[in-house]
């Protein structure tokens, strides 16, 4: 198992990208292969122990910003560490790629080098959502800010297939996130979304509204990428607000601060339930090879995570199930 | 001040709502005019201590429900409380009317009835948002899920001075919700915003992430009613699921339990900081009259509290005030 590794993507490159990939290693068998300056890459490595037969560096000069556009960066930088790695992941000669680096640039890079599966309009990003009573998955989670219900409903149809592999449930419960439960309620997109979804083989349970989302309601949360974006960032920042206010709460005096001494352990535990890098990277599927993107500010543990979640990825073959179901749809 | 009540509209109408209107009538002084069913309001009545001058029953025979087509409801059902209370408020018999009613229809009978404020293209449904350092305004919280650039930022405007009146703040700081805070992220609509707010007079502070919202980041957070309804619910449905989080660990065993019972008077304050019924109702801006919409689910509380917050639009003359920025900026 060969796997392509952007040294040079996400907040924390190299230092905790590299530092993530070595701690995989230790713990699964594969080659890892880093794309970005040979210099700094090894000036990483060299504080690390590694199996050198198991790590290969490729050299690129240029690196592709968040602020730039993606599909001018794809075709202007051709020696970014996006660009080439894709470009080895296209030609055969790896298993799957990762990177924190620039969303758009890695789904403007996929669609043009990795290219898309027969039917496929767009590539989706699927992001994995710890609810109260497991994961959900959403999608879209932020690549596509745009969309039409066409695509949308491919976007429900991979996730549900890729929900079955990952999680081993058959059937998952898809809904279409909209601000009412009527089926008249929403924009646009919603409304012309929903008779699609209505009628296709999924187990579509109807409008699920955001209130619901925490709950697990739906295994498959369906929406255009700008609200589920909104979704995840929103989730993420009422967690911490309310970690915050409980931990004003624990502060507040004597008798509170022996109380959060009873509970640390407790405490700990729940934090750790919460923990979006426990899930490390996610797919974008609808593209023909394995690509992954991992958050910004993924650090080495969200790294590694990343990394486990795509050789599951890959060993489950979830790419060709991908192919077989949009074909029996044909 | 003569207030006009719907009081079939909401999942606990007539009760909540009576009730909710008595208690405010004993702390302000103003008449209360219900609209609906006279003998299941003068049944609830018969229940409570109130001054017969304070309170006037207008009866009505029609329900508009929230399943409805809300424009072909407020042209059909005209004997229905929504369009009554409309229809005195337009002919300027009463300052104000209060509805926990289809948020659609009120919207629809408010342009079509009380009509709009010159140059305003639609209403905004505008509504209050507890952060961590105080209050924010959401704008549009659901009334308008597909809208224009042009409209987003008269919303924009109007819940600005809105801002100012209610928390008393100069140029209150004007965010819009993005996906990134890069210029060129987000959807067609958010780039379209994006350079109107930032050569307005409005003290704009650029793309704001959802993460940052219960922070306060902004006083007013701009984005389409579709987005806007969703973070409002998200919002409501992660701050029970982490308080049911907390739950689980201070239940946990008999260590934890004895720290909670240390914690419960603090706990307390926490959840009453979190409570949206604090705020009661929030305004259609953008009418030529004041109408206020209510959760569904709101209670008695949340029916009091919305009208003291009514009381105090009035009170601030804020439509006026709206009419005279709408007239500078023309």
């Amino acid at each position: 198992m060969k796997i392509l590794i952007d040294a040079m993507g996400g907040d924390h490159a190299p230092h905790e990208i590299i530092k993530g990939t070595l701690n995989a290693l230790k713990q699964k068998h594969f080659k890892a292969v880093f794309f970005g300056d040979e210099n700094l890459i090894d000036a990483e490595l060299s504080h690390f122990d590694y199996k050198e037969s198991e790590v290969e560096i490729v050299h690129t000069t240029e690196v592709i910003g968040n602020d730039e556009s993606p599909a001018l960066a794809i075709r202007r930088k051709k020696d970014s560490s996006i660009v080439k790695a894709l470009q080895m992941l296209n030609e055969g000669k790896a298993d799957g790629f990762i990177s924190a680096g620039s969303t758009g640039a890695l789904l403007a890079g996929g669609m043009v080098i990795v290219k898309r599966l027969k039917t496929i309009q767009r590539a989706a990003l699927v992001s994995v959502y710890p609810t109260m009573e497991g994961m959900s998955l959403i999608v879209d989670a932020g690549a596509n800010a745009d969309i039409n219900a066409e695509t949308l409903f491919q976007f429900a149809q991979m996730a549900s297939k890729y929900y079955e592999n990952i999680f081993e449930v058959r059937n998952p419960k898809v809904g279409l996130l909209n601000i009412g439960t009527e089926k008249a309620k929403g924009n646009q997109l919603v409304l012309n979304t929903y008779p699609i979804l209505k009628e296709s083989n999924l187990n579509f349970i109807g409008n699920v509204e955001a209130r619901e989302v925490p709950y697990g309601m739906a295994d498959i949360v369906v929406t255009d990428g700008f609200t589920g974006n909104v979704v995840l960032k929103l989730t993420e920042g009422m967690a911490f607000a309310m970690v915050d206010r409980f931990k004003a709460v624990l502060l507040k005096n004597l008798k509170t601060k022996i109380a959060a001494a009873m509970l640390k352990s407790s405490l700990k535990e729940m934090k750790e339930g919460l923990d979006y890098r426990e899930y490390g990277a996610v797919p974008l599927l609808g593209l023909n090879a394995p690509v992954f993107k991992a958050h910004g500010s993924s650090d080495a543990f969200a790294i590694e995570n990343g990394i486990y979640s795509m050789l599951k990825f890959i060993e489950k073959d979830v790419i060709n199930q991908l192919r077989k179901t949009l074909m029996e749809d044909e």
